[in-house]
């Protein structure tokens, strides 16, 4: 497998964590979001929607990192990202479509560029838009974790689901961007029990982009 | 089970889709974004991310369109809305969260209003923002539907699917924003198909906003 993949791209870094989590071997193909590579003629080919990630298999290519992992999840279900019951299921989903859904597609790089070439909004407005939606997000998310029916070290349980998978991306694009945590104890607790694992300490943006160069 | 609508929510409307194609009875309680009923303390603990829909069943509250109709797939499986084949199902998903995640968040009510509320930007450049997501969107996924391996009636298939349920509610709001179809032609196929479907009819904003007057 191949995935087209960008360091900073929160999405792609979701993928990285599956793969890891998933012990899958993968070659990592990089496309400079910054540098337009997601615009080139071959890229449109692969991905028409010209964003990372794309895994490239043996059927073919599929976009969208939520649509990658849960094809992953379902291929090789050990250690499975989902809770098996169809209700904490569908919270664990919830979950991470509220970063994928409502957090994400505001803050991302393509987004950020249009507030400032059509309209010439500056960085300092940038952050206050780009933390208006990750306050609004992470607030529900750690409500979301404060009404837990008991306190589990991950998202939905003992082991990482794809929730954390989610949240730690957004969690590196928080601290990135200088935003407050304070107010999000639990998410904090999260990450911090995250970080120790290999699986998401080898998928971190810094550690690809040191591998790289 | 209850519903907390709102006639124009697009991420609404998929559910309603949803709950007529699994011909299941619920009581839609609607909630109005242009009041700002979404931010009431009532709602706040229903649905901590303060949006719509939500849906309460017998184990609580359940947010995220993607996340409540995986769920009532699970549960209900007939008619299918993802197709069986994992790869299959995993193009399905990402066709469907290129709406979800790509098109919508950027143009959806609480984005327009703080375009306008912080940076003033007026009716003219944010139909040029809604139409420059949309198009972008809206090509990746004809390209899609170009690309498939035989032409169907549907997104995925002879039937309705995932993908779909979330296309419909986005040509909805791209007719209502006066958005050009005519270079998606294949998208215009899908859409006259789904409107002979009485399942769709039915949730339609325009049906359901009348039923309540």
């Amino acid at each position: 497998m191949k995935l087209y993949d960008y360091y900073r791209s929160s999405a792609a870094y979701r993928v990285r964590i599956t793969l890891n989590l998933k012990r899958l071997e993968y070659e990592a193909i990089p496309i400079s979001l910054l540098d337009g590579e997601q615009f080139s003629e071959n890229y449109l080919q692969l991905n028409p929607n010209q964003r990372v990630p794309c895994l490239d298999t043996e059927h073919g290519t599929l976009s969208q990192s939520l649509a990658i992992i849960e094809y992953l999840d379902e291929l090789h279900p050990q250690p499975a990202l989902l809770p098996a019951d169809p209700w904490q299921k569908a919270q664990c989903r919830s979950l991470s479509l509220l970063i994928a859904c409502d957090i994400h597609p505001l803050n991302n790089l393509a987004v950020l560029n249009y507030l400032n070439s059509e309209w010439q909004i500056q960085q300092t407005e940038k952050m206050i838009w780009y933390h208006h939606w990750l306050k609004r997000g992470f607030t529900a998310f750690e409500h979301h974790l404060m009404h837990r029916t008991m306190p589990t070290d991950f998202c939905c349980g003992d082991t990482p689901t794809l929730a954390d998978i989610c949240l730690i991306p957004q969690v590196y694009n928080a601290l990135r961007f200088d935003f407050d945590l304070t107010p999000f104890p639990l998410i904090q607790d999260i990450h911090r029990a995250c970080e120790q694992l290999p699986a998401f300490q080898q998928a971190h943006p810094d550690r690809v982009h040191q591998d790289k160069t």
